[in-house]
């Protein structure tokens, strides 16, 4: 147990080199941690985006081409929702799906939590590795965007698939985090052993990575267990292969390159994984003080995936806890 | 508006005639109520059968072949569900159908009334006629039911579709009665003009007509409302058309004839409408003090809805008050 890898992850960038990991370690090896800053109540029903991604991708029943979703879905609930509700009917829930949702939703109302619901939709999906929320307690992203007449918080959600990321971001909360903890499961985690490594997924630093961390003791939990914390990032070439990364880091004034993700997670990790399209960059990053490795880092194929672990866990065995 | 039929209606044999009537009057001319003594509340939802196959039936989406449902349906949350809580699968939920449940959880959830409700509802499916559930107020029919070691009193739903009727029916009840009230929308159709007729539909005497006739105040306002009282019976030739009535007035000791079901209603209507095959008991169902026209009251197409409903009202304007 003391071979234990803790993988943070966000949704469908993430839960890529989270499938790697599970394909290329035993079952209990794998304890991947879900970014529920995302986490939204919609139609009366509470949605787990990143954690339904990671479920189904782990559980083998994702849409693939999509990236999240479950596959060999139907969409009439959706059918009937634009008939009956076009305003809310903008978040995609197919009918299968919808079985996760209404299950989470009333388990929440019977007042099991987070963490025991996640463990029983992942043992329906079959799903071998631990996915554990990040918190049993509910921490939800707000976007301040700009807007054509000034500034408003969006809920994430609103923000990411309503407005599909259009607003220009200010700044990024993660509401309720200040009153949440980490779940006695994951606190488990990471102190009954040393693990082997800690992995931070190849997902949104601002909006799947940085919730995760927001929650009060979870970055000395991270840093006091003894295992080298290491991030893939997910700038390659200085564009974000998925998602609004490289737009939200220009947003923020950042420069988009591997650089400003080192600087990002300065503090917090050891090591970084670049691509070979970044090779030019292992210098500025490693004179932040965080070690660098060079290999593929986009996953195109299930191999790639697993190529992209097997590689962070060498890394991250070559690595010593600064 | 004094032209108004005011029908009382079950599922599916109620429906048939509902939708008979809603096509021989205008829209304003006819209000449906619904028995609500079927709801449930299931896998989270809160669920009305009898008003979802009224509002299907009537807005010309209901699956035909089946009597409930919608048309054009596809059952993957079921399939979804089958394997996730097998259980209680025992329900059938189509994928268009669970928005209605949704919405009418969401909007009970936020404090909107039943009434309220199926009003959206209806709009939304562009049903003309009112359909106004008895009661604002929930009332959940139990079935005293005998079993191997002795006898259990079941939720109704669990009698009906679960268990397909098969325990005997020893005694009903319609729990939460004695606390409802009628809706002050269906208080108001009933007393601000003299309705032309009340019809009650072919429908389960003590499953879905008496939970109506149950709530207090309701038998006063059809009696008092000056309004002549028909009843259709749902036993022809000795047997129920449609569901279990014919078992269950067995298991009551009951003659399973239209006469029964004149004494049945006895104090309540005015007027009962038997079918062909059972003219010869025109003169004991006189002898309860109840008026009998003999039509043909099996309805196989929509020619046949009408024409039932068209006898019906023709019958209702040649009864006198008793």
């Amino acid at each position: 147990m003391n071979n234990r890898v803790i993988a943070l992850s966000g949704g469908i960038g993430g839960a890529k080199l989270a499938l790697g990991l599970a394909k290329v370690l035993d079952a209990d090896e794998l304890v991947v941690v879900a970014n529920t800053g995302d986490d939204f109540e919609h139609l009366g029903f509470t949605i787990c985006p990143d954690t339904d991604t990671l479920l189904y991708t782990l559980g083998g029943v994702s849409n693939e081409a999509a990236g999240w979703g479950r596959a060999d879905e139907s969409w009439s609930f959706m059918e009937a929702l634009k008939q009956s509700d076009p305003d809310n009917a903008w978040f995609l829930l197919g009918d299968k799906d919808l079985e996760t949702h209404r299950y989470r939703t009333q388990a929440l109302a019977n007042g099991s939590k987070l963490t025991e619901i996640t463990a029983n939709l992942a043992s329906e999906f079959k799903v071998a590795p631990a996915i554990l929320p990040m918190s049993d307690d509910p921490v939800r992203t707000f976007v301040l965007a700009e807007n054509e007449t000034g500034t408003s918080w969006l809920p994430f959600q609103e923000y990411f698939v309503k407005l599909q990321c259009e607003p220009r971001m200010l700044k990024v909360e993660y509401r309720g985090s200040q009153q949440a903890g980490v779940s006695p499961q994951l606190k488990q985690a990471l102190t009954e052993h040393v693990p082997r490594a800690i992995v931070i997924c190849p997902s949104n630093p601002f909006l799947s990575v940085d919730p995760i961390l927001s929650v009060p003791g979870m970055v000395d939990l991270l840093r006091g267990c003894g295992a080298p914390v290491i991030a893939v990032s997910p700038v390659v070439g200085g564009q974000a292969l998925k998602g609004p990364t490289a737009k939200i880091m220009q947003e923020l004034g950042m420069t988009v390159d591997v650089t400003a993700i080192a600087e990002h997670y300065r503090g917090i990790i050891d090591g970084l994984v670049i691509d070979g399209q970044d090779r030019g960059q292992i210098v500025p990053v490693q004179e932040t003080g965080i070690k660098a490795m060079v290999t593929n880092t986009v996953m195109v194929s299930l191999e790639d995936r697993k190529q992209l672990a097997r590689d962070v866990l060498r890394f991250a065995s070559s690595v010593e806890r600064a």
